[in-house]
């Protein structure tokens, strides 16, 4: 019984790599990078896009943002005028959590691939199922907020391990908060050694520029990225 | 394609349901109340555990810790010198990201349910799943944030329209956010209106007298609950 539970789960899997490798190839071919944008619920993802979008120097980025529901996220960022796609993980079965390749893949046809450079797909809040499933991405970015308290990084440690860079976010507050920031890091080099990581706060702008040359040496790169 | 994936999620639900019925048969015969405690990882569940459950009066608080990996929380409720059993839901595929009514099961054996009043079921950090699975509660509370911003409500309203109290969290820091708490419970009651919700600081101890005293009158009840 579990066994076959494990089985199934692994062909899922798998059958999202073949899709995700499919949109990928789209992607390269249209000659734009990828990013997969992650975070627990109110990490400050969105903030943190508004911060950048429309400045990167030389770089069009479009978004395509996925939620439960809604689509306030993107309508915040379409207000910056820059193209945006929402995907709602909704209809028919009470809400993904997650995005998988499949349904980046059903969003290809909306996505104005030959007016970006750069495309982030901000995820669904969540630290778990998103972590699991490639989307066709160059890279995994995620935020973590110091609000979380320094112990997330060991009890979500797929999210960590995965990804490329990580933006420490809201350390505007530190000073209002029992939170250790060496014991946060030492905590991320435990799980992730040495992973690239920027200290931002959305709200002061403190750590935007290293964010936005981040994305800009991204989207720079010729070659396919690994 | 689309139709057989909602049918199977339909009858994955259907099957959590007649276990998570068998789950609080076995409750209400052993005389223990079950709350199911969920909310967005970081968003200060084990904390504001921590402030009350060894000090509900005349009421024998156990613990039921959901996490992906680790014992971190467990531990730390543990020292309170209060029953606490770890649920993992790593082993065989790459972490669960709820909890659901048989892996609740799974764990009956090992809860001293002759020896408590009330059992506090500490769920996986995520708004999304554990709103979509019953493990057999009586109640369910959320801690939302403040930190997480006011647009939660909109953005998870099945979370926020199946739980019956509302913990808004860290309000201790309001004065340093921009943050409308007229909003957020304007969001709130447009999800769920007039949910009963607490305003807590578990940094300060603010408003922990009142989430006492609702644990308190949750355990007090004789009769089973809806």
């Amino acid at each position: 019984m579990h066994r076959t539970k494990v089985k199934v789960v692994e062909e899922a899997l798998d059958a999202n790599n073949t899709i995700a490798r499919a949109n990928r190839a789209d992607f390269d071919r249209a000659g734009v990078k990828v990013v997969n944008f992650m975070s627990a619920p109110g990490a400050g993802k969105t903030t943190l896009l508004e911060r950048v979008v429309a400045t990167v120097p030389g770089v069009r980025v479009g978004v395509l943002e996925g939620d439960v529901q809604g689509s306030m996220d993107a309508d915040r960022l379409a207000s910056l005028h820059v193209p945006v796609t929402q995907l709602n993980t909704d209809p028919g079965f009470g809400g993904e959590c997650h995005l998988d390749a499949n349904m980046v893949r059903s969003a290809l046809g909306a996505l104005p691939l030959d007016e970006i450079d750069l495309l982030v797909i901000e995820n669904v809040g969540n630290l778990v199922c998103p972590a699991e499933f490639r989307v066709g991405e160059d890279r995994r970015v995620m935020v973590a907020s110091v609000t979380e308290g320094e112990d997330k990084p060991l009890k979500y440690p797929l999210m960590f391990r995965t990804c490329d860079l990580v933006l420490v976010n809201k350390i505007d507050l530190l000073p209002h908060l029992d939170y250790d920031l060496d014991r946060f890091l030492y905590n991320l080099d435990h799980v992730h050694p040495d992973v690239e990581r920027i200290l931002v706060s959305a709200r002061t702008g403190d750590g935007i520029g290293a964010w936005r040359d981040w994305l800009s040496a991204v989207a720079a790169r010729e070659e396919a990225l690994a």
